[in-house]
């Protein structure tokens, strides 16, 4: 196991992180992983060719933005219900995350770490997504029990829900981790 | 309206496909999107960025190949979910407006195009999806009737099935259709 936690300065250091990003938020969710799962296409911060989505608590609610990039269109105009699909995951893994340190009273560099994987995920789209703005990505957790954590999304563009999300979360095996 | 059916010299010649590719296999649902809707970050031919994935009938089922990329990682060795997800909807939107086509006993090249979006789609996580093998995606229309076509599928990694997955697709409303 590689140490959990968030090492900010090194990954500043290599430039996964630009600096100015980091000085203008607090750390995410997912800033947590420990180093060797965190390679996740959607979140992980080593993934270089990944989305590097990052989520936050508001309250009781968890949040994320992300701006598509114009090739993660549908049909022109409109937002790929794939990457809605990932966001709407890797948010709620996050978030299941999240609140299973808080339900712990943990903070999320504390050992050992928690991760999560999905184990379903539902997704409605409700109305084309546009493509252009920034999406806001809200997450409540519905359900925390043992290893199982259900959190329920909403993916909105300027202020209008365009997506509803459910997914449910199962921390991850110890088998999985592995060196990286 | 652009012209639908595939126009495939013209795409050979701009390299779109490579006359390689062609050559070795039938076109594919896909290749027949009419241009103006074949964006798609998930299956069009027109996205340089996507995945291009591409999918055909075997008998009664729908089959999609597809080979993740190392950065389609969720932990290290395991396929990250939300391509998963991605890989079932647009094989399953592809196997909807296939579907609609043989029901109307039309050839997927004749006019008026028939294209298909996501209504909802959902997908159960069997266990983890090695990442390096070829997986394969069957589909099998549930359901048809009018706009709405139901497609129930597995993903599967050497003869192994790691998720499920269902698709609600309904027919695309025509003023979604732009200038492209």
């Amino acid at each position: 196991m590689a140490p959990a936690g968030p090492s900010m300065a090194r990954r500043i250091a290599s430039g996964l992180y630009p600096a100015k990003e980091i000085e203008m938020s607090r750390l995410a969710f997912q800033d947590y992983y420990p180093e060797d799962v965190a390679h996740c296409y959607g979140c992980g911060y080593k993934n270089e060719h990944g989305l590097r989505i990052r989520s936050f608590w508001d309250g009781q609610e968890s949040v994320c933005y992300y701006t598509p990039s114009p090739h993660h269109t549908a049909v022109p105009g409109y937002v790929y219900g794939g990457l809605i699909a990932s966001l709407i995951d890797c948010h709620s893994t996050g978030t299941a995350a999240a609140a299973a340190y808080r339900a712990s009273d943990r903070s999320m560099d504390s050992e050992p770490p928690l991760r999560f994987v999905t184990a379903s995920l539902h997704v409605d789209y409700l109305r084309p997504t546009p493509l252009g703005p920034m999406l806001e990505i809200r997450g409540v957790v519905d359900e925390l029990k043992g290893r199982k954590v259900v959190v329920s999304s909403t993916l909105s563009a300027e202020g209008v829900v365009c997506a509803r999300g459910r997914v449910v979360a199962v921390q991850i095996p110890a088998d999985l981790f592995s060196a990286g």
